[in-house]
């Protein structure tokens, strides 16, 4: 007799914030385990495709809906399992309805079919056939939890959300990190599943790492959604490109986030932009994807000024909870391995750890750009780099060897246009989204939101957050010369309230 | 003194109708020459992605009013390096200039750049920012010309024209098989850059099978669009996927497309039929990646008749020029496999082969689908296996373990909707367009078209004809409060005639 490896190690919750791990009652997936999981999403595949985009739309509400009422049990949970504060674990909880009800909002309307019609006509190139065609559903997709999102980027996150509002259903790879949070957010999910009568297998979950890796190796699975390290998100992709079919790996890998203090801005508001960037550096503290981690600050008494209130305003903060035990250590190694640079100067800090669990002190660090190749890795916690610089020339040659980041933001003064101008190209080339006098962190959940960006940012061409994050799960497929029966309603002639583009032309519905 | 190995062999060009070689005047490029054609591409990246819209419009119709010029020196260069004869060139070469003012008029709409505004405003998470998102060029592209389309799919084709289109500088690696009329192509879209003041390095050329790899190595080249054999595009796919920074690599590998005649079709018009399928079959000697390689027919009297009638057009069909020797060998190498299968029989052949050259004879081989595993190996050329079942549901069967194809056809009569419904869904998992009652070949450039599929026809989830093949070479960007004058124009409030969704609510523009 031999025993399941698979079964020997249960699965344990840690407390970050005390060290205490209790026991979860769950178990990492056996292949086995995986193989079932996916076959049921495949079977359900072709059942949600084929259902009318209304009744999805209606069951994302009724997601949202249970999550709501389950919303006392995933706050405690999540808050136990991540150290978060309630009112941060309640503004998640609430993004992730938000999120899951635009999405069923936008399923309604139906623009991300990009519905298009060529009626048959006489062409230069001889008469063309009645040519149709939309997007639909690639097939079960498998989203990987994250930890510092136990909810919005995690199993009812948005990734979560998109695939199945275009008709994919979902295996979540659940986060070691929040194991009872995921668990209790599928059983939402689940029962909102049978609260709308959607296929079985809509939504899986899989436990351990090692579930992870079959997941994405198992030829039913026809794309996968990732938010984590660059070294994690390397390695699936690795495994991605290695399968006979291969699929498409969304990726979000990790961001730098650089923020540029322009002189006319260090001169005329150092103290509201100081308090802004200490906030945005130490709230969720510093773990989240669009944490600025480097500041260009010009060299000068402005500057200094600047550079002085900030370090103030973080060493006002407390000790702070990092999530998990690897994320506590990294950060610490991460922090002293920057410190021991000769180039980089600790400013401040925060408060001094006491006690147990994953507690770590926010940190301000600065350099100079020259110096600039030292601190170009990643920090996930409050500690952010403050980067000075000469002038506009070493700024800008100094932005161009950032590698790829979720955001760019500058801070400028109206005056300083043509300064602004010369920057944006820079900026454009490094980050998928500028933020102009704002900070980074708050990613606004809509219809123009882009969170994606070069390479290690992401690796893709598309957006995690907003409407068009539904484009990742979709291909396009054209019918030509069908009979209107056999066309999806939405290409038929008759259909009415769905953007289309008709013989060339966009009709808004 | 070292000799340049990429110097000493000169490139031949080859008339594949003698098997007559005569010398280019051409070379491989070497590790040099790739370098300096990038990096001309990686300087044009940011002034192309500056002009405005309609300037590029305008380029891309001078390149097509160029290419219209030089129509003699390449119809007849095409001619004597392809074998396809003069009314397929002059075609396609309507096909090509057809296709880049296509994409100006798409440019000029700019209903491509999906350009969106999320005005600020009170959401219930809170105040959010204003964010504009749109579409921006993803920077230099390698394109590799295919063997098949001198014109259409190689250097003036719709990868370049598509890309170009987004604002990408192109270097194109010519195919080995067609230099001259590359090269010839190339000085007419470099006249267009200069007629039109684009930017120097909007448009490259290079030469050679290690220059391709080095192409696509070159950390400066953004995406890669590829039409060639699934063995050469996954070589190409593995070198990617190899590099730093991962890029998008949109192949279109070859396509088995299925024909399928349901039993009322094989009764009521099994000539027409018989001679469309033939003439699909042979058209361009069968060298085209929509070629009906496999034709479902029902078991019976109907079916016999059309295999007969089907057998007797091909017979007609004299023998063939194809493209080069390696294409010519493959074809005879796989028919003499196909044949020498126990459950193949050799239906008829058309006209044999005398003298010299590249030339093959046209083939119908038959097989029942119990023996389909032997016969899902496509055939580039002139060949056509038939697959007789015994009814619906070996049918469905049989076509569930298709690879995926760029099309599946059915031919069907009006009262078989109940069939035609059931095989739909499984026609539809394994292809990207649907024919009915027509012939796969042929592809309409439309906005509805859609030329991809599931792998191994294509890795992608877009298309390579069509007006929405432009979105193959851009990225989201977003901007949070960014000034007026720093929003691309179609981004700004005052902006009219370009299709936008605005707070949600798509305007025609």
């Amino acid at each position: 007799m031999t025993t399941d490896p698979h079964r020997t190690a249960p699965l344990v919750s840690t407390d970050p914030r005390t060290g205490t791990t209790t026991p979860t009652g769950l178990h990492r997936s056996s292949p086995k385990d995986v193989a079932r999981v996916v076959a049921d999403a495949h079977r359900a595949a072709p059942l949600l495709a084929a259902m009318h985009r209304h009744d999805r739309a209606t069951l994302l509400d009724a997601m949202a809906a249970r999550l709501e009422l389950a919303e006392s049990v995933l706050v405690t949970t999540a808050m136990t399992e991540t150290g978060l504060p309630e009112a941060r674990i309640r503004g998640e909880l609430a993004r992730t309805t938000f999120q899951l009800r635009l999405f069923a909002e936008a399923v309604r309307e139906g623009g991300h079919l990009e519905a298009t019609i060529d009626h048959a006509r006489d062409t230069p190139l001889g008469a063309a056939p009645d040519i149709r065609r939309m997007l639909i559903p690639l097939g079960p997709a498998a989203v990987f939890g994250a930890s510092n999102f136990p909810l919005a980027f995690s199993v009812p996150g948005g990734d979560t959300a998109s695939a199945l509002a275009t008709g994919c259903p979902v295996v979540v790879k659940a986060h070691d990190s929040h194991l009872l949070t995921s668990q209790a957010a599928y059983e939402a999910l689940r029962a909102a599943v049978a609260d709308t009568g959607a296929p079985e297998g809509t939504i899986g979950i899989v436990f351990g790492r090692e579930a992870g890796i079959a997941l994405v190796s198992d030829p039913r699975i026809k794309a996968v959604g990732f938010t984590g390290s660059p070294r994690g998100g390397r390695a699936l992709l690795d495994i991605v490109n290695s399968r006979e079919e291969p699929i498409p790996f969304y990726g979000e890998l990790g961001s730098l986030n650089p923020v540029v203090v322009t002189p006319g801005a260090a001169q005329a508001r150092p103290e509201a932009i100081a308090a802004g960037l200490a906030q945005s550096v130490t709230g969720s503290a510093g773990q989240l994807c669009t944490k600025p981690g480097l500041v260009f600050v010009p060299a000068g008494a402005p500057g200094d000024r600047l550079v002085e209130l900030l370090g103030s305003a973080v060493a006002e903060v407390p000790a702070q909870v990092l999530l998990n035990r690897h994320i506590a250590d990294s950060y610490a190694k991460t922090g002293e391995r920057l410190t021991a640079t000769d180039a980089v100067t600790a400013v401040a800090s925060g408060g001094a750890v006491h006690g147990e669990g994953c507690t770590v002190t926010p940190q301000v660090l600065t350099t100079d750009a020259d110096s600039l190749g030292a601190v170009l890795e990643e920090c996930f916690g409050p500690l952010v780099v403050v980067v000075r610089h000469d002038g506009d020339e070493a700024l800008r040659s100094a932005l161009a060897q950032l590698p790829g980041s979720l955001t760019a933001t500058v801070h400028a003064e109206p005056h300083e246009e043509e300064l602004l101008a010369g920057l944006v190209p820079v900026l454009t080339r490094a980050a998928g989204r500028l933020v102009f006098n704002g900070y980074p962190t708050g990613v606004r959940v809509s219809w123009a939101q882009h969170h994606g960006g070069p390479w290690p940012a992401t690796n893709s061409v598309h957006t995690s957050v907003g409407v068009f994050a539904m484009r990742r799960f979709l291909r396009p497929q054209a019918w030509q010369d069908a009979p209107t029966s056999l066309l999806p309603v939405e290409l038929r002639d008759d259909c009415a309230g769905v953007p289309r583009r008709v013989d060339g032309v966009m009709t808004s519905g």
